[in-house]
């Protein structure tokens, strides 16, 4: 009930103006700078480990390599696009999810301008990072310097994980995959999001955060907008440096802090959660979302905000996990803006 | 002495008019789109491995991993920055080198604009990628679809393959470290740099060629900037579709074709090869300068040109491996895009 009362009242105060979202597809952005940064990491030095004898490229006399040395690890990437004249008070910074990059913020699988060309559109300096250990951050030496090893997903379990279908409707052929029949996800797209994907390991959470943290005293103030498993990580960055982060937006965060205390800290950060459809179809969302909820809770129980975008309560049936690629994915975000909008963070 | 002869000629033409430049320098950019696409790549299946329970992020339920099934494997990741009105007249791909990733033509680490910046004010659509396996290009499970194992770049080695000083003058602590008296790298920025080094194979060089192959049939036609590794991939690029590439710039190419029989198929393509200084001090880096200019003997006797930007020779001494990064990067690239406007790429 809760739910669907936040919903409505959002989604009032929700809609951009047809005009100026209309002039915003057409004229060219006013862009100050692109560019892009390395920060956090660490020195590791490997020692005992055996010489190599290597041919780098064909053509090139052969080198000699020894593995052992010191290496920078645990880094991670940015990449920021600012405008000349941001309309928004605060820089924009899109965290993706697990087995992903940054990459799930830019053109859609089936080529639609993303996330990271409407908000730039809709006024904000915006920066997309790559987590510690995957795309741009790059990532080391294992075990020696990663504990454990990584994981690959394959393209089956994408297709329940990010609620396309039900995980038996997954087939290697892609006639005969049977998704959702409201999906919003540009299913013929399927194969082309999957090359998106990167290892990742499920031991490395601790140097993952450790290099958002150094992101945030970068970067922020900032808004954060946080997917998936970047949620744990943009809760978490918030509890580090709550003086950093003027609002957070968790789009199906997977995870949330579990110490109810920890909610205070944060009661000053309005936090806005988003969810696609057919959580209740799937085992591991369902649980998610009452975790989810049950931190909204403390949140809002210490004082603070912690509204829901609940699309399928709003009418919006047939979102999945990967909403921001949804067909309907530029709907999504104006109302994302609208919200930002609604908290003072738009000039 | 033919090398003394074209740098001068080519220093004459190369010359940005100053005020052109200063206006570039602050002005907005005017940009139509920033997106981005994974190309090529294949569907690999893997079948027998065991499965796994993992925690995919702290407070998340448990999941069973199944490391079975189909995997996207092998595509490239490449970002275009396109301009609302270009003023070259094909988009300029900027291919890093081995070890690297696409932010080899950012930001510099000292933080300064890279080459990415500068030719976009210089009026090129830009593309910055990827190599398979690197970057957001992600890569395989090894050595089931891999084959061979990553290899990673010490701090150590860099310091003398690219040319920051003698091998010998590395050293882990940065006061104590010797580079040339006359290097141009950023030197107290050495770390920040290796913070972009990412893995890469020596037994990939098949599939990184295949990427770039189907990048070239999206992107091009084009102007094509390789870098070191880079060189290899581009020349074999520009061998697999000479309709494709309409100018080859290698700066430090790394590698070229063996065969003197395929020079005459890249004759309509104007080549420019840039090197910086102290190869002659690197017996690695001096049978490389042999092999290409071998290479550059065979295109211009096959009727093709095959200029080069010696910097030494033109009285630009110190420049590293790096030098898209030397605190002079600006003054490379200017005299790039002169030789790009002298061969009538511009508009």
């Amino acid at each position: 009930m809760q739910r669907h009362f936040l919903a409505a009242a959002l989604m009032a105060a929700m809609a951009l103006p047809a005009q100026a979202q209309a002039q915003a597809q057409t004229e060219p952005l006013q862009i100050r700078e692109v560019g892009s940064l390395h920060v956090g990491g660490r020195i590791a030095t490997l020692e005992g480990l055996p010489e190599k004898e290597i041919t780098f490229s064909a053509g090139a006399p052969p080198t000699r390599m020894n593995p052992n040395g010191e290496f920078q690890v645990e880094q991670m990437y940015a990449q920021y696009i600012k405008l000349a004249n941001p309309r928004a008070r605060y820089p924009l910074l899109l965290w993706h999810g697990g087995g992903l990059t940054g990459v799930t913020w830019e053109t859609t699988p089936d080529g639609r301008p993303g996330w990271q060309m409407f908000f730039l559109r809709a006024g904000h300096d915006v920066w997309v990072s790559d987590a510690m250990e995957r795309g741009r951050s790059g990532w080391a030496r294992f075990p020696e310097v990663l504990p454990g090893e990584p994981i690959f997903r394959t393209m089956g379990e994408g297709w329940g994980l990010f609620r396309l279908g039900d995980q038996a409707g997954w087939n290697r052929e892609p006639a005969k995959r049977v998704a959702f029949p409201d999906s919003r996800f540009p299913l013929p797209s399927w194969d082309q999001f999957m090359k998106q994907g990167v290892p990742r390991w499920a031991t490395t959470d601790r140097q993952i955060q450790a290099a958002y943290d150094a992101y945030v005293q970068a970067a922020c103030p900032c808004v954060v907008v946080v997917h998936s498993q970047g949620g744990n990580f943009g809760f978490t960055a918030a509890l580090n440096a709550p003086d950093k982060i003027r609002a957070l937006i968790a789009v199906e965060p997977s995870g949330a802090p579990p110490q109810a205390a920890d909610a205070a800290k944060l009661k000053d950060i309005p936090h806005l959660v988003v969810w696609g459809d057919h959580l209740a179809d799937n085992s591991f969302w369902s649980k998610v979302r009452a975790n989810i909820e049950r931190w909204q809770g403390q949140i809002r129980a210490a004082g603070g905000a912690a509204d829901t975008l609940d699309l399928p309560a709003m009418g919006i049936r047939g979102n999945s996990h990967m909403l921001m690629m949804d067909t309907n994915s530029d709907e999504i975000a104006g109302r994302v803006q609208g919200w930002m909008a609604s908290k003072g963070l738009m000039k």
